[in-house]
This record gives C-alpha cells, sequence and structure tokens, in this order.
C-alpha cells in the first residue's frame, strides 16, 4: 500500500484524497477477503445477486460503476465457482438476471463479515460520529 | 456514468459508497481534463512533477496508489508530449526523476483549473462546510 506520504500540490483536491482513501480501503479488503478467494469486485457483485433486485449484467455495470466487459469476467468467475447462476430475466427474456445460489449465499454472509471487520480497521482513525457523518456525506455524492 | 440507483445491501458499506463517489469525480474530471488530451491519472502524475518534492517514479507509484508499471506508462505518454522529462534523480545516480517541462507546467495550470470546475460540479450537492468536513475526514482516511 501507498505509504502516508502527503503529496501537498495534490492533496488540496478533494477527490485526489478520496482515491487514495478508496484505494486504502480496497487494499484492506482484498487482503481480508482473499481467505475467501475473493476480490473486492467479485464480493461487491456477489452481495448484489444475493438481495431481492434480481439484477442483470447490465444493473450490476451501474451499480458498481464497471464497464459491462468486466462485469462478464466477474459473473464468469463467481458462475464457475457455483456461487451465482445466469437465469433468463422474468421481466424481459431476452434479458438474462445474477442469482446467488445457496453457496453464494453463505460465502456472501461470511465475507459480509470479513469485509466490515475490515472497514472497521480501516476507519479506525474516525471516531464512531465521524464515521457516520463521512457516510452521510459520502452517500450524497454517491446517489445524488 | 451510473445512475443514482440506490442498491441497500452495499450502501451501507462506507467503502462501497466512497467507490462510487469517487468513480463519479474521476468521471466528470476525465469529461473535463478530455479537453486537455489528459486522463486524470496523467494529471496527477504531471501535478506531482511540477511540485518541488522532484519525484521518481517509484514515488509516484505510492502517491498515487498505482502500480510501477502503470506509472512507466503514464509517465511516457507525458514525455512523449514533451510535458515532463526524465533526469538523473541527484540523491542516487541510478534512479530517474520525473520533472515537468515548461510545456508541462503551462498545462497543468490550465488543467487544476478545468479539474476545480469539475470537482465543484461533482460536490454541487454539498455546502461549502460539507464538502470541508467530508475532506478533513477522508485526508485522516487517506493519510493515516
Amino acid at each position: 500500500m501507498p505509504t502516508a506520504t502527503l503529496s501537498e500540490p495534490l492533496s488540496d483536491e478533494l477527490f485526489f484524497v478520496m482515491a487514495r482513501a478508496s484505494a486504502i480501503g480496497s487494499s484492506h479488503a482484498n487482503r481480508a477477503l482473499a481467505t475467501l478467494q475473493l476480490k473486492v469486485r467479485e464480493y461487491s457483485a456477489l452481495v448484489i445477486a444475493c438481495s431481492d433486485e434480481a439484477p442483470t449484467q447490465r444493473e450490476l455495470s451501474r451499480q458498481l460503476a464497471l464497464d459491462p466487459s468486466q462485469i462478464v469476467a466477474i459473473v464468469d468467475s463467481l458462475e464457475k465457482r457455483g456461487l451465482v447462476e445466469r437465469r433468463p430475466d422474468p421481466r424481459d427474456r431476452r434479458s438474462k438476471i445474477v442469482v446467488a445460489t445457496e453457496a453464494g449465499r453463505e460465502l456472501s454472509a461470511e465475507a459480509r463479515t470479513l469485509s466490515a471487520e475490515s472497514d472497521q480497521e480501516s476507519l479506525s482513525m474516525l471516531t464512531a460520529d465521524e464515521r457516520a457523518t463521512l457516510h452521510t456525506l459520502l452517500a450524497k455524492v454517491a446517489f445524488a
């Protein structure tokens, strides 16, 4: 991971600081999830596939802000491991939805625990109030 | 860019929300910087090369949280355009530092204006106080 060098010229730029914070969080989470052979992106897709949303690949792409080709690779990898299935979309038979299998749900539950622990670690320098404030402000930007 | 769909299962996770907010900011900035044929990562490397830090490629890699191979590609691209030069590092002659040229400094100044405008847009839903709070909290995470 990057060391704590503060680059004066860029530390004024909020989105530069955000990208660094985000890279640190992902790096911690990737290390934590490696014990389950999952990367953060696969984990995120799996969690959405476990929800009631019955996402299409296009919806996964939008939610995770990844290219459709990246989503195909992620879903292929999860499907090969028997964690998700592609099924016809009841709303549009030409489209497919991505649904977690029982094994996928079990792994997802374990992964959520690891991810939450990792996030606590990455945010250990903030008080509970500061974390809540940060979360609220980020959600305003992310879901404007 | 991703639409404002809120994925309930993941919106509880602070780093997921941060990754989305970060993707939205980068996407805006990439659009703004495209008029100067710059991407956010090239812009960031250029700004650091303009500073007094005289960074090596290794230092750029750490500061931008990118792989050394990604940094080489970015510096190659900036060098080909005459925006930066690789020079021997006075602290270690086997190593090279990356220094902006005059043309690089001029382009960097224009790019900073565009980047700042883009950030204002991406953060338009926040008050000035909220932006300052967000910046402070992110810096605690990014430079812990």
